[in-house]
């Protein structure tokens, strides 16, 4: 048997350690040969694909990023993508796939194994936004750096009685922001998921500051305020769709400002959010996803993502993990009502 | 109502976040008053109480150990305990205690629930050994500590080539060692749930060096070898059972230094495992937890513990969470023998 | 002896800990009174004064900010400035201050030293741009939480096989810029001190790429390309001077990205390298400042302040070491010339 | 001309950082050609060198440890040791030595510059205690990583109302135990330098907990008791005269034990102190000293030693620097004597 191994989409810190013990599985227990599939779907389309051998594999647990590179492209957008995919396949002799991506290159998965490809998924996203599993690699790393960033914040603060509004990674889903926000103690938390009310937020900002605390905003990319709030004159979009420097963190800034006539700045964390070496808990579940999709693949179970449910790596249908995103449900967010404001 | 919080057992990073939760919940939402029982069991059989409000709790999320302090007494073991407790309870106004322990802390409490004495609990361990929660909180910082440490160790052995025996907590389950010895990369692993044999971690350790690499191996203090192999003189206990620094792994750095006459160095962990502000994890955990015992002691539901299963906050009853230790299960060890050796 | 503690402009890690060893060895050593003068030079036109001693600083040496409070208040630029710090300082029978702060502080402090105020300067700045001292405390701190972003965005721009800009502090030295991009192993490091030509730093990019590997370029808030390159639009200015988020960072991955074809992001580190607990060295360096200006103090060696040499801490004049900015001399910058591009 | 790197003695973070910027610097700016001695001066008596260009360093600079590897071998201790040095450096055409090592392998340096042998010398050990040098690169890091762990220890001593001993390194000099000590804000700070007396020591125990904290007690690996007052049954010492693990640290646990009547734990940090990453500081240290050993060698100025004084890279003899340990002045050590119980 020959597998293939592909990243795809942004990277994500844990990538590495899925490529190592998928290696170290297939070629130590089950005598599986490999090959690395260079930046993502392109390297389908390009035909470009090198060796991959414990050798290769070894050293890079706790790196960051991926050493296959990676690319956001979709076999799907280019012509005879599809048939180009095939043809790299069997030109190497590969029998099925390892996908390790986020909910675009999950998607394109998910297609593909429609089509007859054989492969299995693994849900990569700092975002944590993919449906199925409990948790995403990658998340909890984002979630410490985003975390540090406000403790460090809170003192700056407090020495300035000033209000800070950080700008955390989540164009769609809040995941980040709130276990952040959370962890950090911050005092007000805004989540794509609930566009929030302007007056309100200065309200809260407010409050913190009449009890002689200064306030901690921490704002996920994707949150808006309700209809008829925002009026930006800059609000560009890159390629990918995120916000760019003068983004919704900014905005928050200028109306919380102008509002309450305090002092506010923004931090926008941005890719550091991203890079870095894994935390313990992606480095294990990164790992484990890695052994977990090899068995799936030896048990010739395609079409399937490994997911994570409560301690148990279990498997899903790709199509049912890829239909929607996941998001920050209500019930979740109120949770934690008390520390608002 | 007026609930009494107190911490028992080893100091653990999170403590102070369920405090703060606890408290915010209870005088915010359902105006609740507070009491801080001081030094765990001890603060309930001396009469050792301090108020607590939201002023008392402010700053303290990102703080390790407790502002209550803690101790390992067991009202049980001391002349009418119950009855000094009750008393307590009573000269305070205290209609429901919160108890946020491990195991011994719990065990205690299981036993008070059942002479009627109102309480939610909340489990709490660096060992992640409490049944019927997926994690315990303090967990995730411990591996986080024990990672890094085994992350810079490896430098060191690769420049001198030379075997590093890491001790790291975990008297009676190996959950620390596991974590942190598969995030760090470690080419060993012992725990105590599964008796070591000596020759086999040598020619594992001589394995590595083989091929060019310096071996890690991480230990529990509570791993042993298998029967008749460990000869140990000085092997001392301290009053509560922990092995003293002539432990474990002072005892396998002799071995396997003896036995494949390669030098071998041990690093004995120690208390930095439990100090220190806690991961993003475990506050995010922590505070849930905080929150959750209150909405438990709200709806009158005693006797029980708050506990994570996948993503969700529960109730398991007191007395099955504290029935028995949960353990690391023979095919979780084994879902990484491929890193072994 | 009665000393007052002031610490004014942006906050900046380790201020703590300098008021904490002055006040432990004033009161101490010297049985010294202490007030801390809340908000900078605010306070003293204020009134605005609180009782310092050795409880009100336990605790306090990790931590990042200040305790007193700081401003950007000037009073010389305030009406009867002087006369109201002088009737402050009379109000509250203090005989001495220690002035803890950067050029703007400093220089303020010059003015009233020779308006004969009796006063012993500290320099503070996380620029390191302070003459008269070999570093300033905060620095280190800075560009230790801007070295471990650039370690992040390496994997990412790897990965990505894209250009990463990093903004760092620095209006009008590069002090921050030059450390960490060392240190963090950048291709481009930009400096105020040295107007950059963009088209060498196109080059230098289009090299890095041309041997496999994605550049990161280091650039300092204040550095500026060559006359006449520079043609930005939105290029704000907050109150104090502050290049607003579209700031260089942003028009360089612009530019980078236009004229090399490559993919180019920027991260704007701002205000997480003011904030959290001062790095070892700072805490050394600032504990050793406040207890050596406590010595000046009861010596009666006004208008002097501390600053570090080698490792020694001597005292120069406030009028010397405030003259002019402590800039990056062309022959540091140029050492690192094998590491540019 | 032809340039051999070696390293010697303990690993140290940063070795790897001098050799990179060497060779980057040899080879871009003065087209030298360079080989790596493998382990120290074993490969110099073994003839076991490998080549060492640019593509060998990259990526090299933030990893602890030696590409090279590093032994304690002493070339003087072999027989004919320095005749097989002669030999291999004629064997491979290398001309001058790069040395980076601590007084042992600077002090064979020093002997065979005596001989004739070129070459030049760079500091480096995590004990700060060569002379000559302000720092030596891999203080800052092991520094850095004691004062985290004497933070950490801060809240476990607090909550559970205990003494808590850290034994740091240092066999001969107490720079790392006194800037952790200091930074750390340890209550008790024992190094070699100055015999404590037990009976103070208990004393300073004491008055910290009458008002209630609980006192860290920082203690360098050498430091000694008074005459008379250590009585230590199990002593041991390993080859390199290293105290084992039940040294200093555990005996003062339980004398403060036994004569406060308190409990007392501790923790020997050990080899986390000389692993992973280097700091800021030693990274720019590092670097520095090897472009600065470079240009020794290109100019011919041998038999000195790169060294730090204040913000500038100097020369200085390597028989000056090497004459004897740079150890913790009496001023230095009683500066921070209001700190000190």
């Amino acid at each position: 048997m020959k597998v293939g191994v592909l990243t795809g989409g942004g990277d994500c810190p844990g990538l590495n350690a899925v490529i190592r013990s998928a290696v170290r599985k297939g070629v130590q227990e089950y005598s599986f040969e490999f090959v690395g599939v260079r930046d993502g779907w392109l390297g389908l389309l390009k035909n470009d694909v090198v060796p991959l051998d414990i050798s290769s594999v070894r050293g890079i647990l706790p790196r960051g990023g991926t050493i296959l590179g990676s690319s956001r492209t979709n076999p799907f957008k280019h012509e005879n993508g599809l048939e180009r995919v095939r043809e790299t396949l069997a030109a190497n002799d590969v029998d099925a796939l390892v996908v390790i991506g986020g909910e675009d290159t999950l998607g394109a998965a998910t297609e593909l194994s429609r089509q007859g490809i054989d492969l299995v998924g693994v849900p990569k996203t700092i975002d944590n936004d993919v449906s199925g599993t409990d948790f995403t690699f990658g998340f909890d790393t984002a979630v410490g750096i985003a975390t540090e960033a406000i403790d460090r914040l809170h003192t700056t603060a407090e020495s300035h009685m000033r209000a800070l509004v950080v700008e955390v990674m989540g164009r769609h889903s809040g995941w980040i922001a709130l276990h952040a926000g959370v962890a950090g103690g911050a005092n007000v938390i805004l989540i794509p998921e609930r566009p929030f009310d302007i007056d309100e937020v200065c309200e809260q900002v407010r409050r913190r500051f009449e009890i002689n605390y200064a306030p901690i905003v921490v704002v996920a990319e994707g949150a808006v305020p309700k209809e008829g709030q925002l009026v930006v004159k800059d609000r560009s979009l890159d390629e990918y769709g995120h916000v760019r420097l003068s983004g919704i963190g900014e905005w928050l800034a200028q109306e919380i400002s102008a509002r309450t006539e305090k002092d506010a700045r923004t931090t926008v964390l941005g890719h550091i959010q991203r890079g870095g070496t894994p935390s313990p808990f992606d480095r294990w579940l990164a790992t484990r996803f890695g052994l977990h999709a090899i068995d799936a693949v030896r048990q010739g179970d395609f079409g399937c993502m490994v997911a994570l449910r409560g301690t148990d790596i279990v498997r899903v249908p790709l199509a049912e993990a890829t239909a929607e995103n996941k998001v920050v449900a209500a019930p979740l967010y109120d949770e934690f009502g008390v520390f608002y404001g």
